[in-house]
């Protein structure tokens, strides 16, 4: 059955009824927040439908793996890094970032850096 | 490789560089302009990102099919049936339509109503 998560938040903090917020800093990702508006817990085979938040001088990690993304800015600007090629990127951008592309989101900006970030269920990508 | 498409619209009408406008009009569909950001022109194996708008007194076909939807809506507000219950939804909201439930999008507001609309790859859908 179909779900509709009602948008809770405000033009400065995105946020979803019934969509839990998960954080995360280490060495290799600063200051970001994770949320799952459409995946496993509503059911979804084939694709996971994740939006992101980066704080000001936060980043994603720099890394590859076999899925892609795609990606569309909500919010805020940032630089994204494919390939070892850094780009401007802003609010309503595209960006589709290719299976086994190396790859990274900054946010170079004084607000947030928000971003839907589109993903293939994880058992549909074989191991490369 | 990577490709990213810088918005090139506005406020009042979203458009992107390199993403063509495909608009539908017939007796199932009125006012209909979809654009396909990210999909097989990009490579993308396993899932297709699309942004709809629907005129004032528009409506997408009322119909079902094996593939599910992620929906977020960016742009104005409508009216969501699924298996034939109807909800109010607006800017911010997610919808998830899962495989086989019928549904539907009408715009009922005075503006755009606009929304992402994640599909998996057809040949990841096996037919029912």
């Amino acid at each position: 059955m179909g779900i509709i998560h009602k948008f809770s938040g405000d033009e400065a903090r995105f946020d979803w009824q019934g969509v839990k917020a998960e954080s995360y800093t280490s060495g290799e990702v600063k200051g970001v927040t994770k949320r799952v508006l459409v995946g496993p817990e509503e059911g979804a085979p084939y694709f996971v439908m994740r939006y992101f938040e980066v704080r000001p001088g936060g980043w994603t990690m720099l890394h590859e793996h076999p899925h892609d993304h795609g990606v569309l800015i909500l919010k805020g600007k940032g630089e994204v890094t494919l390939n070892g090629k850094k780009q401007e990127v802003s609010r309503g951008d595209v960006i589709y970032v290719s299976p086994n592309e190396r790859h990274q989101f900054k946010n170079t900006g004084n607000e947030i850096f928000g971003f839907i970030c589109v993903i293939p269920n994880r058992k549909l990508v074989e191991p490369q």
